[in-house]
């Protein structure tokens, strides 16, 4: 028999669960330690830390624990390194020097820091193998222009995309021209040298020529594709002169294209997923399996406006609860992703306590039926909370503190609403980002 | 193995399952031939046809194919017959009477209508039975205002309550109080005479209480809670004097209360819902088993903004292919309720063609997977089709032929998008309405 408490107790386990699987140390270090013992085993699965020394480049919003496990696991194999982080996003490393520089905005600091590393890379033996850690928020932290580019007219440029309504894809198809670094940039710079990159995505998908850029993967948008889109949104006459001018040097075969799959410089580098939205939510269905419930995973691919995409959670946890579909009870429901919040008002919350206040007013009055929204990062919005978890009492609780339930998300201001129901989910920063996940936990009451 | 063509034949037909489960004559007819034949074998489930006449009452856009059911199974059983339908939706009958009023606004003709219906119960003996057979739009037809309350001023009142917000539900519970029929109403008239109500469900989750607005179905709702709907829009000033003043004298306890629960005039009444969304789609589930797809229901309930609940079904989708989960494929996943359309453009479409077309959107390039969104009334929108079919092809299809789908999808303009590659779904007039299906095949290809 599920009371309330306990499914709410369950699916605050299954959440854990789920971002405990996103943890960037503990991600590194699985992978870090099955290289190692294969190693010493002498049949290394991956075999690029065979041999010489290992150094280090982690760049991203997770760069400092990403670090640790690398020193951590490593040891004396470590050779230089390097980790770029966002201001205050500091980590106690050893060996490992920590850079900070500018995000979402990159700033000198991240020039500076991009010279760093290239200097790193050069410094580096031809045997030498290169440990390549990225999370999210790499591109801004690591902004590389290509020759005769100022960092002001690359960021005029991607502006100007934003102003005319460009996909993110075309956005990045055109960055990556500009770039040292983006779109392979960095396997090329690493080339003849063996590279081994962890990914920790925070990337709807994991597109791996996405998540920061993909500098050490082949990019499959050409400089003809990068004018394309310029052409598409007649900016041509608007670019700095710069950036104009290179596209068209590009296009005439004056400049050497972005690296492309199958090209040379690849061979001997290796890009592995440690971290995504799809591994947490089977960490999580696999804790809900050892719950007791029945899990099924609906998606780990969910975009679009929140509280629509929530109506649409309450719809199915309604058919749950009405027919058994589509799984009889106890059974959980994962889906994970990013969604967006339309503000319409000036109240506190974030998507994740949108998400979990949308999918409330659906399952009013529902009975053994949990439905939690978090966020991996643990901080949802601008607020202390991770997220909320909802039920079908819990419209009735708010009306009884005299809460308006349709107010608070009409003023998207769930933040207070699930403060005084005492529903918020709070975990505390989490260190990494593997985007949102969403439970949907139905129980049996007592017969 | 599943070609394309053969994914997008057994959607069809599977989606062809749903509406004939749904089909207004064989739903009446199923549940009156069962009812007959436990008559003939002296052991009526239902014992409400067993004994004297029976008097038929049909109000709906299907009433009638639902009574024409009725007149072919009972035949020498059936006494007066009365149906009561939208203009143009002539149905040949026999004894029955077909008469036509207006919809979705009432007129004479439906008072005119609900008049004649208030007089066949009268005349009914006190041991006839009355079937009652309730469908969609049935609400407007037999509009019947109470004493003194004329239908302009009962108009008036929805209107009022409609431009300040008001629920769906607060509408309906202030209607209620002002009808003789709504509510319970009919229930009353016929009591203590037994009646059996048949009901096709053309609302999200089937309350019966709304469907038809529940002319024999009790209503949970009162005087005071219809005025707590007044007071909270501040419109009792508003109201036309005669709607206040018996909205006041049901409060001071002057005029009777609509039927509650358990009240004596249900004795000998039922009330059997013979066609639904549910229905369909354990249907349309059944269809998909026997194609070699495991089914599994997402839910009866959709609700939301049509492209955004479209792009959570291309999510999961997504998941299908990348994943094999939430089951790995051949699988048919299954979903109905009834979206919206927020109109920006001036194309022409309909909800389930814009459920495609943003599908559509979700799933470009992905292999063995189709997404098929219909209108069981074979009418989507004002155009001639159910609503279409897409694959993982239909983007670059379209692009072949010069079309930009999402700029289709912008001016609400799917119709021709859909034309021009085929992939509209053409059912024709149903004759019924069980609000939306949505299909999600994704099947297995060559080895």
């Amino acid at each position: 028999m599920h009371t309330l408490n306990l499914l709410k107790t369950h699916a605050r386990e299954i959440f854990a669960a789920g971002i405990a699987a996103a943890d960037p140390f503990q991600a590194v270090s699985r992978v870090l330690r099955l290289e190692k013992d294969a190693l010493c085993a002498g049949a290394a699965a991956l075999p690029l830390i065979a041999g010489a020394k290992v150094h280090l480049v982690a760049v991203g919003k997770a760069a400092g624990p990403m670090a640790a496990a690398a020193e951590s696991i490593l040891g004396e194999c470590l050779g230089e390194g390097l980790a770029v982080s966002k201001y205050d996003h500091l980590w106690p490393l050893g060996k490992v020097q920590l850079l900070q520089a500018g995000h979402p905005l990159p700033d000198a600091n991240g020039v500076a820091a991009t010279q760093a590393v290239r200097d790193l890379l050069t410094r580096a033996a031809a045997d030498d193998l290169i440990l390549c850690l990225l999370s999210g928020g790499a591109s801004a932290l690591l902004p590389a222009p290509a020759a005769g580019i100022t960092l002001a007219e690359k960021l005029a440029t991607t502006e100007l995309l934003l102003g005319c309504g460009a996909s993110i894809q075309e956005i990045n198809c055109v960055r990556k021209h500009l770039s040292t670094i983006k779109g392979g940039g960095l396997a090329r710079l690493v080339a003849p040298r063996k590279m081994l990159t962890l990914v920790l995505s925070d990337v709807v998908g994991d597109p791996l020529d996405v998540i920061a850029s993909g500098p050490t993967v082949a990019d499959p948008t050409s400089f003809a594709d990068a004018m394309a889109v310029v052409g598409r949104y007649k900016l041509l006459q608007r670019l700095p002169l710069a950036v104009r001018q290179r596209l068209e040097q590009g296009c005439a075969g004056q400049i050497p294209e972005t690296p492309k799959p199958g090209e040379s410089c690849f061979d001997g580098q290796l890009v592995q997923l440690v971290g995504s939205n799809s591994q947490s939510l089977a960490a999580a269905a696999a804790e809900a399996k050892r719950l007791g419930y029945t899990p099924l995973v609906l998606t780990s691919s969910l975009t679009g406006e929140t509280r629509q995409v929530a109506a649409v959670h309450a719809a199915i946890a309604r058919e749950l609860v009405a027919s058994g579909q589509p799984l009889p009870p106890p059974v959980c429901l994962l889906s994970g992703g990013e969604t967006t919040v339309t503000l319409r008002g000036s109240g506190r919350g974030g998507r994740n306590q949108e998400f979990a206040l949308a999918a409330a007013l659906g399952i009013g009055g529902l009975n053994d039926l949990v439905i939690l929204s978090g966020g991996t990062d643990g901080t949802d919005g601008p607020t202390n909370a991770a997220g909320a978890i909802v039920d079908g009492t819990t419209l009735l609780r708010a009306r009884q503190l005299g809460l308006d339930s349709g107010r608070h998300l009409e003023q998207n201001d769930a933040y207070p609403f699930f403060a005084a129901l005492g529903d918020l989910l709070i975990t505390g920063p989490t260190n990494t980002n593997v985007m949102d996940l969403q439970l949907i936990l139905a129980g049996k009451s007592a017969p």
